[in-house]
């Protein structure tokens, strides 16, 4: 999957993904007014709207990009109506020929992690069958529990040619409070509380610990790119740190959640990719899919809304674009 | 909610909380093959069975127990059907007077936070109305991003009176790998890579980073009780760990997976109680539901499994007792 992604990218030359985060805020009245004339001001009623506005926006922009990221958690707050709007987005992006990464951004301990893994990845032996639940191409996955909570999802996507994405820095202003942690590395690192006196002693960001564990898990599961089929998750928003965590991981191909609405820009983003404008895909969700509520696209309205969002990943793939020249890639 | 859930613990005398994470390998084949007969061998089949069992499981322990705690993963595996399932499972259990946790483990960034926060405890705006999605009593939180991902938990906790029980040390084998690093605090931890030459240097395991901001995110929202609705999840299985956060966090509810199958025993939670035997709440799962399968329980039989699993909670019930009878609390 991973050489599909690169492929795809290749092919549109746009190294982004649309995040489908959709809330009831950003979806047209228009929208929500048909919605809910036929399935009442209900939790089924919310997930039709969804379902229509993720539709208009796919269709009008499908033949630009190569993936797209929903977002399960916009999804799951409208309960079983919501998650059923989900996978219909998830098969509809599917028969569309897009790449869906499933931002779900899982993770528990081995056996529960396998059953997370066989959810979204995988497949399910129910008496003589193999059923698949909701088969997206890759997911998010959160490593706080360590390599047990993530060797099932790789497990799963080395039998399924499918890939994931491990948060290893992620975009949020308070992602530091954990993961910016200097964490003592080194021979006098080894007993708790013990005061180091004058041993010399070597510290390292805990962001980077796990940027140092996805290299290792992403050497397990090699494309044919060059790129593993296990990646990485790190904000556009922490440039800096960006730039380590690419030298951490060469092989991991990078999720940039952070552009656009959350302060990113497309400089922010060129340290990620390689000669070659590969190595990092950008994520924009409210930037793209509700682009007409932002002044620069008002004259399209809310009854355009998706042409608001074509536009929006025009302006997008431009801006990265021009990054890349900046700098003669 | 905790107050309920207190409450409940002194009326059964149990503290105490029954995992359902269904599988397959667990459900009897009687009941596989009622489910399957009316529904297929297909995901509404593997739902149906899972549900039959779990209805079976709740009606013969729903007297003995406080709480029972869902592991969503094992729903999610069968796509939307197991999660239908799940709300099921949930229902059926606020119907029988049980606190219901869910296990889902999710966190994120703010706005999807609040997302999952919404769906699981909250309600969410439709129109003109407030709709309630999963509406759990309390969820478990994984902490890795940070504030901004805890706290729109912690907002709906306060409006619709419910908990969270926050990830802080899990039960894992490889909890550790990141878990258990040591982190430098005090003054000399500010700069990265810097070399602390001969100053004296405090470290802390993350763990305990992370007790320390749950302690602070339980004073903001106390039950009647003396404990706050912001609870922690500590593994049986590191009871020296254990110790430590117990103290960390004097305000904060424990939740303690790990008990049976993974290894830990009734001494092994001694520690986490206080002398009125509150302030943890005791999770088995396999070794409760699948009870019948075990040698010990193998006189029940199959067609009898939830008289096992029933067996198994009073043994659990016992078995704890013996251990605060041992240490005269």
């Amino acid at each position: 999957m991973i050489d599909k992604l690169i492929e795809k990218i290749q092919k549109t030359g746009a190294p982004i993904v649309v995040g489908l985060d959709p809330t009831m805020k950003f979806v047209p009245d228009h929208i929500k007014k048909a919605a809910f004339a036929e399935k009442g001001e209900t939790l089924e009623g919310a997930a039709e709207a969804v379902w229509l506005y993720n539709k208009g926006i796919i269709d009008k922009t499908y033949d630009l990009i190569p993936a797209v990221k929903p977002q399960i958690a916009m999804y799951e707050q409208f309960g079983i109506p919501g998650l059923v709007a989900f996978q219909k987005t998830v098969d509809y992006c599917k028969e569309k020929g897009l790449v869906v990464i499933g931002d779900i951004k899982r993770g528990d301990i081995g056996s529960t992690s396998a059953a997370y893994a066989t959810a979204h990845l995988g497949k399910v032996q129910v008496g003589n069958n193999l059923c698949a639940g909701f088969d997206e191409d890759f997911v998010t996955v959160n490593p706080y529990l360590g390599s047990d909570g993530v060797q099932p999802f790789i497990d799963v996507c080395r039998e399924e040619k499918k890939g994931i994405f491990i948060l290893v820095k992620t975009s949020n202003p308070s992602s530091g409070e954990f993961q910016d942690r200097q964490v003592c590395t080194g021979a006098s690192a080894g007993s708790a509380g013990e005061e180091t006196g004058g041993i010399d002693f070597e510290k390292m960001p805990l962001y980077e610990i796990v940027g140092g564990k996805v290299a290792e898990w992403s050497s397990q599961l090699m494309g044919e790119n060059g790129y593993s089929y296990i990646g990485a998750v790190v904000g556009a928003t922490y440039p800096e740190q960006g730039r380590v965590l690419r030298k951490v991981m060469p092989k991991s191909f990078i999720l940039v959640p952070g552009y656009g609405a959350q302060g990113g820009t497309g400089k922010d983003l060129i340290h990620f990719f390689d000669e070659n404008r590969l190595g990092a895909i950008v994520n924009s969700s409210r930037g793209i899919i509700a682009a007409y509520q932002n002044e620069k696209y008002s004259k399209f309205g809310a009854y355009n809304y998706a042409d608001a969002s074509r536009q929006a990943v025009i302006d997008m793939i431009t801006d990265i674009d021009q990054a890349f020249a900046s700098v003669g890639k």
